[in-house]
């Protein structure tokens, strides 16, 4: 038998991912989530005694780790492998949401959070750290050299977030197929050097 | 003589471009904008009737076009110029704020606009475009390939855009600097083939 708690904490966290990477975390607001979840307002604060800041860092740790278990599975089979997932979930983002949506991270991490209120902005640090390492050192296991190994996993989480929102503002597609030809082929020259 | 009323609309401008680099639209306030440039909250209205969309609008429209005209100088030196000034921009912009700035047209592109709100989207759809299109000549006219010349400039602006948000969620400027080395050597390459 499941929590019903449970449930409904996990439906706001799930909730919460899905508003911020839409509309930013100033836009999301709690009572939207609690309503969003079929959850009572007062349960929110049961469940998130931080409030908003509390459900968008968990919020961007969900939507962070959920895209760390596919491109660590992916990337088991290589770095271009890696590559390919990671922009192909970006895309089903994008597409699938007719360009409403993008990634909960990037929009955490440009937002000012109020006076103390850093820890969406420091899980969202904690994500794009792990998706370097984890790009880095699949890299470096198939031979790239050390160096280029961290600078191709910079390179390409930020080209890769920077594209998704020139798409969702172009409502077009291009920038991230553009940015997944460049990578693919650096990624590729870097592991058969 | 200048016209009060028309420094006052400048002012409200550049004020609504510094508070959307730092904390996004949602959490810009009309009021706040009105206050930051001394000016009554009913003259907002009086120059922007249509609010807060045509105010982002206008501020997403006016950094661009600060960062296309010093941008369209440096290029004239060539590419790998153009890129230096392009990056020194957004390093300045992200150390001298503490990392609490970062790019005002990125964080209108991540903020999924009310219904049919979409003049400040579609104003950082431009600016994008345009910048792209800046880097992209300058490539070509150094003897760059058309399509190479296109991919890389989209790489470039998706790369740094990501990377400046990167650097703010990590306060710490290494992702811009590990993109811009990754930058240089790729349109080094791309004009000297």
């Amino acid at each position: 038998m499941t929590d019903p708690g449970t449930d409904a904490r996990r439906r706001m966290v799930i909730g919460a991912a899905d508003m911020i990477r839409r509309r930013g975390v100033s836009a999301t607001s709690v009572r939207d989530l609690a309503k969003h979840a079929h959850a009572p307002l007062g349960s929110t604060y049961h469940y998130f005694p931080g409030g908003k800041q509390q459900l968008a860092a968990e919020a961007v740790r969900f939507a962070g780790g959920t895209v760390s278990r596919i491109l660590t599975r992916e990337l088991a089979a290589g770095p271009v492998a890696g590559l390919r997932a990671f922009l192909a979930l970006w895309r089903d983002t994008v597409l699938s949401t007719d360009f409403q949506a993008g990634c909960p991270v990037l929009a955490v991490a440009v937002e000012e959070p109020a006076d103390d209120q850093r820890d969406a902005v420091e899980a969202a640090a904690e994500v794009f750290t792990g998706w370097e390492a984890l790009l880095a050192d699949a890299l470096r296991r198939y031979g790239a050299a050390d160096a280029d190994a961290v600078r191709l996993a910079t390179l390409t989480v930020a080209a890769v977030e920077g594209s998704v929102a020139m798409c969702r503002a172009k409502r077009d597609i291009r920038p991230l197929d553009e940015v997944a030809a460049s990578l693919e082929t650096l990624l590729s020259a870097a592991v058969s050097a």
